[in-house]
């Protein structure tokens, strides 16, 4: 087993561990732990959430979440000798639960709390908990379902650098002043600014805190730097190539899902859980320009499930409400996919709520398949059959 | 090999043809044959463009094209006994090149006419020929990748009720009026309204043909019934299950793909091809209702050319020109992930247009990887790197 | 379509075609055609047993086959440059069924004629036929099953030398008057030696006919230089390397089969077809020794079938008659493995004969799983289970 | 993580354990520990030689294995309610390495002691270590190799009855009075007869210990229970259908492999590890006659490592030393694919035994191809090229 450089006590909030880690991003947030190019070493990882959730049967914990908390994160791990213009190539080898802590879970956030793709049409707070066993995952609030994820971290990135930092801040403040798409839901926000409360900035304090905290910014977004892209396929056996932003990458992980599926839809979408995760690290000198690479470029890993067997539903960008054209909107054609996905779920017994879960935590293929026939976007979801214990096709 | 019930002869255009088809979409375009559930048959189709486009190295007829003229289909065909509110499940038993004819095209359309995904970095027309050899396809043009294609009809689909194309009038309308999101460019147009010139619509003639060229609508873009999908994954053994509108459900299809990749990005994407179909039909009685379908549904098929290693791009909601930050918006993250495939296939060699070209019509898979982390969507291409002759990794 | 090579009138037998093939292997069957490295052609191809087979329930052709008649080739192909020592590259772009011959079948010859690898299980000859959709394949003869084929050729091979012609006469002929192993049934034969009856030898004429029908070796075998090695994955899209022992190489194919089972275990018991095949060529110069080839070598296509699931049988090396034990007997590991298959299938409605012609034709794999723990090998046979229109997992 | 209901100290040899396991197959040897249908717990596993091999660059220790004491095995493990003529379901939930015991070895046994499928090509002794990062293994001892295991226990079954042991005792004896086929090499053994020397039966003492010694099976062969199969797919995921054949089944298990190729060639050939298996239970009453069960059959997981590119090598049932023809013989020509494949991969940089090693412990598949084209049979092994650090197609 590789020597653990991050270790976490569940038992303790983040900012209570004998080594914190963070939940916000900031390039002078300090360094937990240096390694070379080469090395091989384990990070653990709280659930995104700090531990907020219980394996229980009450979303209540789901519905009254702290998201100012959110996304509590291991490192900044060091890497010796990268330089802003590198290329931070890391080989996740292996990324699993942690023994004794076993199980996940799923929810839909409050409409007024979270939110989430379709929180329109299921505004309450929801929870599916999910018992794990070896490479399965199954749950006693949705029944008939058993499957085996594509386990990877949903967020992982190196420290963006103060430009880019300032960058993120501005251009996001001018989209929450300026409103969004004529289809966006009237709360919640559009999105996170920087918010010192309750954030987790390692080992830093007093003024140098207060300077961070006040412009550190949030996770939520997957970024140039990579950050939460909730991109299921970097699962195990993946290599991603990075761009460094700061000396030494500042590499920080954590939000592990046992299973997500393609666009987490439900927000608190994947399976989510603490882990570990088993890492190599490699520098390409000079790489950023040598390839041209403005966001982080992956392998994905050879161990993923294979299924060969699905039933995939069409969207396209039409307003499920008010009947609206939009023009090759994907977000849209997506959701409508979703939609027609749910409404057939259902069909079979799963209850709308129950349906969304799925859709949010299995293995589904989300695609782009058609961007140009204007004005419609088409998108596609890909259910895998095999997951159920009954047929799925309509007869 | 199944009766043919549909012929096309190559030489003339489909108004021409001893029995011609379409190229709008309208309920009272008449049907040109019947089959009965169960029946095996082979469908003949034209290229997408009605023969505009020639095997050489002069991009002006894909600058010059006609695109009043698209896309012309084959059909429609009556099943008996499908009525409104039935499924009808077509099997796509086998696609294919008409012998002497095995030869594709790929386009950039012009900004000025047609435009594409990414017309405002690639405003000039530009063309790629495909010699197809058994599965697989290379081109003269784009020297150094060769590859299986996943071959299906762009467009497959019933014909609407009334009703049915009267909403599809009245939200595109709208949206023409209403204008499209900021990111739109200026040109092309939002949506192609109902036009009567070029319009064919099988042996419609006179007053009645004037009456339905009218209101017919285009078919450009997909809709509720299927129509010009263009998902890649409609290939040789998927069974698709359509929402029958009208008596007889009237199938219709054409613009065949020798290969496309998810998006079919510069709109002309697909190795574009004249070509057969087999198809087998079915029908489900009352199965609209019953499994509360609104779009189609597919199980795709099992013969699709297998890749193992990928080089996946990420791309966020951000304008690239701009710096402006989009909320959730899959269209733009998507437009980022090729831009940034893009950039990177440019450092090995590849003009801008040839990676453009190549993206559009090469098997990439295109995904909604994460849709909830406000305010960025995130989007993937995964771009299979066994079709190429050199190594395609950052070393 | 590439320029057709090779064509067969199926109305008349091998050696009444215009330009006739072969049916045995010989340096000096003179070529049909010559070809350049880097051309692409077709070559049609006749079943293996040159018609004798009907479409029809009644299986006295099986029972009555002449079996001095196979395998029917078409070629020998020359090609221009290769020289003994070096390796014919040769890429299988496409296969397929001839259009209006879109048929099949798979036998079981009996015991007194042919035999097979069960024999002594299922002495009587018997037959299924197939009718083939596309890429699908079902058998009135089977019902319940349909699957998507790896369609190949069985056969297919450059000519050998004298030298190893003699080779190949002298090693049978010893085996021939040395015996079996113990669990060889009383009949049919050991091996086919060279018979002059029924030899078709292209052009030849006269004394010349003569001299080598009477030193030509049957097709029967796979040997050095390929021939009829009836492996399933040899399928479109594959590469094969091939040796090179004569001037000009004088390749010749035949066999084809639209799907096939590893071991093809009923011998007559792939999906037998006449057919097509289009071919690209090319040489390594002395690649030979370079790569230190006694057999041919390949790389597999990329759109074989693709399933997920099966059930796997396991055989040992334990005689099924007499309890015997035999020492790492692949083959009658492989044996017990089909066994075990068979009987189970029987407890979900097929006969033993429909089971053995389903284990012979249907894509299942055969692995020599283990061979070293003595004194037992263990095979093991994987079914794929999605073939069949029934659960057929136990329960 | 479940309950451990079998743990091992690596410090002590087998039968010093806590509670020790058991190198011999008998009715009558204690079960360590009863479950129910339904649960789920793990088991450890000591390598299959008891620790005797070390990590190290000398291979003395592989030549000088005392293999009386093989396999040591976790259990028998009683499942209450299990009765002779039942079916126990087994779910391998998740298998790998002990934490801080992360390494693996393959060998090559001298001829002398314990021998091969290639001794006589390969008669003295070689050792590979494996370091096992993640879900990839490489070697110190064969560099330019790196690769995903398909992770599975060579070894697991339930006791035999003793009507079965009885049958296997005089089987066995009966080929050793016999005498193995003409290809046999003149060492190792022919089989392995009962051996009371080093003998570990769980509890057992004095003269129950002596009277089972005496008759208990060796661990080597797959036999009817299943046993040392060795087949590599019975990896994460699987769920085997095991005959049970005593009260309670008596489940056992070990020889964990981090990884093999079909055949495990080289007798201690996969990369053998110490390990955990974590599994599930569960009944079908009167499954064997429901299922004319002899073997076990079992379903294959699903997250086996994906390859799409194989070379593949062909070989006949040909002797290599003398030319001799052999009939239908999947043994010989199983061996000679292998040759063929280690003479390709000496013209590659490694030595014979670094590829034989390789061929042993790498994720080949071994296929028996053609079991009926008289007299040879065909088989093939496909070698994936994507564990390799070079190009391996011939150019």
């Amino acid at each position: 087993m590789p020597e653990t450089l991050f270790k976490v006590d569940l038992t303790k909030p983040m900012h209570e561990q004998e080594v914190p880690g963070h939940n916000r991003w900031h390039p002078d947030i300090p360094a937990v732990v240096s390694v070379n190019p080469g090395d091989v070493f384990r990070i653990e990882c709280k659930d995104w959430t700090d531990g907020q959730i219980q394996d229980n049967d009450d979303p209540s914990d789901i519905r009254d979440v702290d998201l100012t908390v959110v996304h509590v994160l291991s490192g900044p791990i060091h890497v010796n000798g990268a330089q802003p213009g590198d290329i931070l190539v890391v080989d996740l080898l292996d990324i699993g639960a942690l023994p004794d802590d076993e199980w996940g879970f799923t929810g839909i956030f409050a409409r007024e709390n979270g939110g989430g793709f379709l929180t329109d049409h299921f505004p309450e707070a929801a929870k599916a908990c999910w018992d794990l066993q070896g490479i399965f995952a199954s749950s006693r609030h949705i029944p008939g379902v058993r499957f085996a994820g594509i386990t990877h971290p949903g967020l992982i990135g190196c420290a963006p650098s103060q430009d880019l930092l300032n960058t993120w801040n501005a251009r996001e403040r001018a989209l929450v002043e300026k409103g969004g798409p004529p289809w966006k839901p009237a709360i919640p926000a559009l999105a996170e600014l920087p918010n010192p409360q309750n954030a987790v900035l390692g080992t830093l304090k007093g003024a140098e805190f207060d300077r961070v905290a006040a412009e550190a910014a949030r996770t939520v977004p997957p970024r140039e730097h990579g950050g939460n892209c909730d991109i299921k396929n970097l699962s195990k056996g993946s290599r991603i190539y990075f761009p460094v932003y700061v000396d030494g990458a500042k590499l920080s992980m954590g939000d592990i899902h046992f299973s997500q599926g393609d666009g987490e839809i439900s927000f608190c979408g994947a399976i989510e859980m603490s882990g570990y995760i088993d890492l190599h690290v490699d520098i390409i000198k000079g790489g950023m320009e040598k390839y041209g690479m403005v966001n982080p470029i992956f392998k994905p890993g050879l161990v993923e499930p294979r299924y060969s067997e699905y039933l995939i539903f069409e969207g396209i960008s039409v307003d499920e409400f008010t009947g609206e054209q939009y023009y090759l909107d994907a977000h849209v054609a997506y959701r409508r996919a979703c939609l027609n996905a749910i409404e057939y779920l259902k069909k079979f017994g799963f209850t709308g709520e129950q349906a969304y879960l799925l859709l949010s935590c299995a293995p589904v293929e989300g695609r782009v398949s058609g961007i140009v026939d204007i004005p419609n976007a088409c998108c596609t979801l890909a259910l895998p059959t095999e997951i159920f214990d009954q047929d799925m096709f309509p007869t």
